[in-house]
């Protein structure tokens, strides 16, 4: 669906930094778009209905808003907290109602899940990751995040995955960093996360140099990750984005250090031959979550 | 389906430790079985044959076999090597074509998976995981290893889960053991299967009391892959099985410690304040495997 043909969706990335917000169809059909920076829950929201509501005066019609928020959320349909973000560390937003504040306000249906659920819908649909079956998606950025498809659906369960809270090994005499995160210390995202990188090499992870200890490491703790997902998924392909992934000597020294810590046991050619084409960078840049979120949309507006 | 009516199926069980064969239709219509150990394929899988044949002969028409055994093994559909164990460390056992030796040898229709998830699908049609759309299973015994239902369909992928070969945190000062996977050392298995057992503390497992500090440390180890795979999956139930687990305090150790390491994070009253029936032993026993690889041959079978 592209063009001027079909219907008009809104979409919202909510981010822990900033929100993204559009009006459109399609990656190239996108008709309005804003962003800005994560406040206080009433601001913020308050700033994306204003967004939709101007589009609506001006006579778009639209058929329903996709939402992908950081999280954690409640994605449980009957749940009186369905469409929360429930208890994220975030100062202010705990027990926030993110889908019903934007269904109350703007009178359209909302598609709710995860900031990484819909990133990795994005993918699925237009970008890295057309196509397949099966593939988990990592975001490396404020926080680390993961989603992705199973057996051609989005992956829920009992709440929705936490990736970035996976147990890696962490050999604290090569890094004595204690871990960054508040409920878990040296999980992953509290060993490799932005504000990890920052905290343990006291400046901005921008401005390490490619050729510093930093990332040797940073990718050590990203491949063991991975190598856990492909232990217990299977995926078809693992697509790998966020800020810190715009460090380009990442990619190479995270392939790797998955095959050398596989080590030849699971033996299928995506990995040991064509490893290049297995952990990837998202198709959609940048746009993954919020594009995503559009198509969360179009999933319940009918495209 | 059970008693008289309906087909009969075979369901081979091989462990890399005994094979265990019947001939059935569900758990309490089971018309013959056997078991023998595991010694070369050649024997193996012609005690396998002939146990079916003699079936045969006293006029049980089988409409499928199923069959679920250690691997790796290939379960992609059209590759030229489907059907065979592949790179398993078992002596003599590599690249071994199973389902095409049982096609050939029976004449019947050959379905064919991991015994995880055979076992998993055993638990999923008849026993402790009935009516769930997501959840694992893990059996920790001679290997670990893991399978499951995601989305109501059973785990494959790339190829199949290998959960026994996640990386979890090791602290070499409270565990100067150093691994005994041959492939990688310190991974789950190398940590915490019933030969890491025997290796770290000198004695078999089964002879080690209930208050030894082996099994606490078990418990551990098996707590952060279970953290690891709620984090990556976000299963419905998580189904815990295997020899090592016939130790009856390891089941509230570890339930103690996936509680600690989630910290509260994953909201979920099935962890928060259910854990018992999070964690659970398998509803079928020692008997998941081969009845799981029943409802393998029933499914291929019309059942």
């Amino acid at each position: 669906m592209t063009g001027d043909a079909g219907q008009l969706y809104g979409a919202v990335e909510g981010g822990g930094t900033k929100f993204v917000c559009l009006v459109g169809r399609a990656p190239d059909a996108v008709v309005a778009d804003t962003s800005f920076s994560t406040t206080t829950p009433e601001a913020t929201l308050g700033q994306a209905a204003q967004f939709f509501r101007t589009e609506q005066a001006g006579g778009r019609t639209l058929a329903a808003i996709g939402v992908g928020t950081f999280g954690p959320v409640d994605l449980q349909r009957g749940s009186p907290t369905w469409g929360y973000i429930t208890t994220t560390p975030k100062p202010g937003w705990t027990n926030v109602d993110v889908a019903g504040y934007l269904h109350r306000t703007l009178g359209v249906p909302v598609a709710f899940d995860t900031d990484v659920n819909a990133a990795a819908l994005g993918e699925w649909r237009w970008g890295a990751a057309r196509g397949l079956d099966s593939f988990l998606y990592l975001t490396v950025g404020t926080g680390i995040g993961g989603g992705g498809v199973v057996g051609g659906q989005l992956l829920h369960g009992l709440v929705h995955p936490e990736i970035g809270h996976l147990r890696v090994p962490h050999d604290r005499e090569a890094d004595p960093f204690a871990g960054a995160c508040p409920f878990h210390g040296d999980c992953l995202e509290g060993l490799a996360s932005g504000p990890a990188l920052r905290a343990r090499w006291g400046r901005p992870p921008e401005s390490l140099p490619a050729d510093h200890p930093a990332w040797p490491l940073e990718a050590r703790y990203l491949a063991l990750a991975l190598v856990n997902l492909v232990c217990t998924v299977s995926p078809q392909r693992l697509v790998v984005g966020g800020g810190v992934m715009r460090q380009p000597q990442l990619f190479p020294l995270i392939r790797n250090q998955v095959r050398a810590l596989l080590n030849g046991y699971v033996r299928a050619p995506e990995i040991i031959d064509r490893i290049d084409g297995y952990i990837v960078a998202p198709g959609l840049g940048g746009r993954s979550g919020v594009l995503g979120a559009l198509a969360l949309a179009a999933a319940i507006g009918g495209d």
